[in-house]
């Protein structure tokens, strides 16, 4: 998407395909400065360091260190050592090791000298189609809010959850691709945006790129969406996910889960929008079934941002002494999501949806 | 309530009876000073500034201003003047002009050598009285939460939003009396305590309280709540009141919805916890007729809090030029709420629940 009326992907290679750049998200919203990334090392540091963040860019990140990786060591050993290092940058993520796993199948069937090059293309391609998903869900997601703005006669608002943005994949996004194929398209579109306590994804990362690319939006607390929901000021609600049961539980971020219930109470739809890889068709019940991560509870405690003079620094908000808990994420059920819209198309929230979608998944009966 | 093992109020005469001192609130929860208010202008700047909060007492905070006024000016005109400045101080407030006509009127029909020390023993009245009125709140509510430990045979888990404690008041609290009664009684409470963004009442004031008295209490983000309320980590909500309806719709701290959504979604219990003088028997619908206070972007955009060098420093944490909406409060619905936990009692959340315990706000048939 567009950062100053220029396109940017958050990776991408350098003009020798030798290295390649990506945004340092770490400095965001506060600067934009893109770092290059030389060494194997250089790419694992980004991942662990969250320069670069979102399960389908850290995979893309992956796939471009394996390449990286071959320029110095191109060996079957070094295949492994750098697979073992990229994949142990952040444990939990799926598409990390998805990633690295599809990159180091493609090389171990070739000679050593035209790995390095393989590689950069394997990297390359993965990151196309992750764009080409993205922009896939955009296209099916932005026919949802063109047709509630002409049924409005007039700008729609759009509440979203955290940074499903295009900073979290290469390009478009997830949750936001549909907001800005609808708004390159001509579709007034104005986006609520949730602070997204407690890492603040949305106040610093999703406002930064709706700014940026020139999308009308308001940063709200978390708190505010149900009073708006209330009030008749939101027309649609749309999130990502990390992780989606095959009956169409959503996990997603922390306070999703309250997002839908207001949206259902208020008759608002709600929508996850998700590519295939988030899918996870071995689970049913979301609640009982997704292990849910429980982080530092200095992300609670401590805030991080710009002082009056151009600095930075962080602050205690915590009362000291008191503990705290930091659950990061939330499984909303199916019966409170209107829809998912994958790169297939939109699909109910339940089993048979999700199988009209993905019908290769149907077990033989 | 306790702190460092000795009962305080937020407010309390001098041994002399000249002046008053309170806790001073702005610089809690990192630093516990007391304030001496010795003129008029003193209790007029503590509550502009919030040296002192929450509406019961700023409402004796300034009738123990109008007293200190008397020391300086006992005529009528002073009585007005000093009436017209405190009112100004907090213009929404209606336990301020409430607080301010009781005292105003007592001191009107009496001559003007004997109005300061009236006008300090009816602040006093009405300090007293709001505490008794706190403490009725925490018996009643405290049986709800005893009951609940009885039937679960252990530790109960209670979450609220914002701070309704008793530095809110004068003492007890509104929400958090019930919890003091019962703890103070052996019952094993913990609470759940909402970080309550954007102003952080929760993480700083309600945990602080909490924290100095030794009641066992977790903070959260206000995104964590429907989480652990669908894993059965919360037995019962309580929160305090701002405004409520003759139906029972509540009135609180933005996100107060969002909570009673998901207690209501997960079958757990919530109350909200008020004294009568919040009760408005003139409306119906909270969601139609409540206007929703819009406070400043800054209190969304910025943070004060303690550096690691002791020192406090405020930061920008939403990104740079996304505009800010900050509605301050929101409005359950009725068919959400359990009960109303009141000085007189326990009702249901409807006008037939409400009037059953003032029956002399009932309409002569």
């Amino acid at each position: 998407m567009k950062i100053d009326g220029r396109h940017y992907r958050t990776i991408f290679p350098d003009a020798g395909g030798t290295s390649v750049q990506v945004i340092d998200q770490t400095r965001l919203p506060f600067a934009f400065e893109l770092q290059r990334l030389a060494t194997m090392e250089d790419a694992a540091r980004a991942i662990r360091t969250m320069v670069v963040r979102g399960a389908p860019l850290i995979g893309v990140t992956a796939a471009y260190g394996l390449a990286l990786a071959m320029r110095e060591d191109s060996s079957s050993e070094g295949i492994e050592q750098a697979v073992a290092t990229l994949a142990a940058t952040r444990p939990t993520a799926i598409n990390l090791r998805w990633a690295l796993d599809r990159a180091a199948s493609v090389l171990r069937g070739v000679p050593d000298n035209e790995r390095a090059a393989l590689a950069f293309e394997e990297a390359a391609r993965i990151a196309d189609e992750d764009v080409a998903s993205c922009r896939s869900i955009g296209e099916h997601g932005a026919r949802i809010l063109s047709d509630i703005a002409v049924a409005k006669g007039g700008r729609i608002d759009v509440l979203t959850h955290c940074n499903a943005g295009w900073l979290a994949t290469v390009d478009w996004g997830t949750a936001l691709a549909p907001i800005y194929v609808a708004h390159d398209a001509g579709v007034p579109v104005h986006v609520w945006v949730d602070e997204t306590r407690p890492r603040n994804q949305g106040a610093a990362l999703t406002a930064f790129e709706l700014n940026a690319h020139g999308v009308p939006h308001t940063v709200i607390a978390d708190n505010a969406g149900g009073h708006l929901m209330q009030h008749g000021q939101v027309d649609l609600c749309i999130v990502g996910s990390d992780r989606t049961t095959a009956s169409g539980d959503v996990c997603n971020k922390i306070g999703t889960y309250l997002k839908a219930l207001a949206a259902h109470d208020t008759r608002v739809p709600f929508y996850a929008a998700l590519p295939f890889s988030t899918i996870d068709w071995t689970l049913n019940d979301g609640v009982a079934e997704i292990p849910i991560e429980e982080r530092d509870a200095r992300e609670v405690t401590h805030l991080t941002g710009l002082t009056e003079d151009g600095g930075f620094a962080t602050v205690q908000v915590v009362s000291p002494g008191s503990p705290v808990a930091n659950p990061a994420f939330d499984v909303t059920p199916a019966r409170l999501v209107t829809g998912i819209i994958t790169e297939r198309g939109v699909a109910q929230a339940s089993p048979e949806g999700l199988l009209g979608l993905y019908p290769e998944r149907r077990k033989p009966a």
